[in-house]
């Protein structure tokens, strides 16, 4: 960070969007937020940089978003509602995460989600100590399966396999089934096709 | 491909490998392989054009190794010798896949994958058929789900957070509870640990 201002930097990053294209360059995602291309490089060293902070802004608001989720009940019915609530921050940041999965290097994205996961984290605990979840895989594996399948539907939305309002109810019939302890029986998902 | 040679450029692919290092520069990749860079340029045009020539050729060899896992019997157990083959041919293969994801256009991975997952859309259609998986999420979403959660194991292993040797196990047990049909107990898994 060194000399550069963080305060000038978060406004630098608050007219920023990749839009619908994660592979856009510095001076197109310049133009797009009609903000200088030498404004956007002394801000910011290199396009990882930016894509790094624009990551952190979008899951900083996405995980305040999230507060307001309510995961008490069922541990089922409240897994459903926060992949619902998450599922609608990631669609919206599409072309941030594709960027990111390039661009960041292993691990970072991981931990730039250390706030949302502590989030699951607590929740997967409760329907373990509750015996909706299953105990048999670790807490971390299930919580890397919650963000695999998401990051799936994310693809299969991209190459128009599947619609994004579709996509949520996909996400929560899959994980729930994967979370199931072995010889209880798979819940039956509320479609609404 | 214009004016180079197929066959020459599969006589410099043979001896390529991005090793451990998907962020391997030609230089380095021509360095690690014996191969001038000059020779190497010859080749490929770009760093995206190496990695999908070589994307390509991992894809067909191991393609070729699961022609001889036994697909037959019980769709559950059928699975897990597949999935058991193909995590060892992924994680020979993980920088490669870390630089295919980081660099090909969307889509460009799936399409590359179009033979092995015909294997896996035939045991899942089978399993469907049989009763033994669930039929209210479509196959290709399934066959989506399986690929989604081996990349997923993929990230823990290359973070540390699991051996490579314990993932086919980690996968099966989470996969088989995915298809499982709503209503019908999930399989106990045949942990080895």
């Amino acid at each position: 960070m060194s000399t550069r201002s963080t305060a000038k930097r978060a406004d630098a990053l608050r007219s920023i969007d990749l839009g619908h294209n994660p592979d856009a360059s510095l001076s197109e995602v310049a133009r797009a937020a009609g903000v200088g291309r030498v404004t956007l490089y002394s801000h910011f060293a290199s396009r990882a940089e930016l894509v790094d902070a624009a990551m952190a802004r979008a899951i900083g608001q996405g995980n305040a978003a999230l507060d307001h989720v309510d995961l008490t009940g069922d541990p089922g019915l409240a897994l459903a509602r926060l992949v619902d609530a998450s599922w609608h921050l990631v669609d919206r940041a599409r072309a941030l995460l594709v960027a990111a999965q390039r661009e960041l290097p292993p691990g970072r994205i991981r931990e730039l989600h250390d706030g949302p996961a502590a989030r699951v984290e607590t929740l997967i605990a409760r329907g373990r100590a509750e015996g909706a979840f299953r105990t048999d895989l670790s807490i971390p594996w299930l919580i890397n399966v919650l963000y695999s399948i998401m990051k799936g539907a994310a693809d299969e939305v991209r190459t128009g396999n599947l619609t994004p309002d579709r996509a949520a109810a996909h996400i929560t019939a899959t994980v729930l089934a994967a979370f199931t302890p072995p010889g209880k029986p798979v819940p039956e998902p509320g479609w609404e096709e």
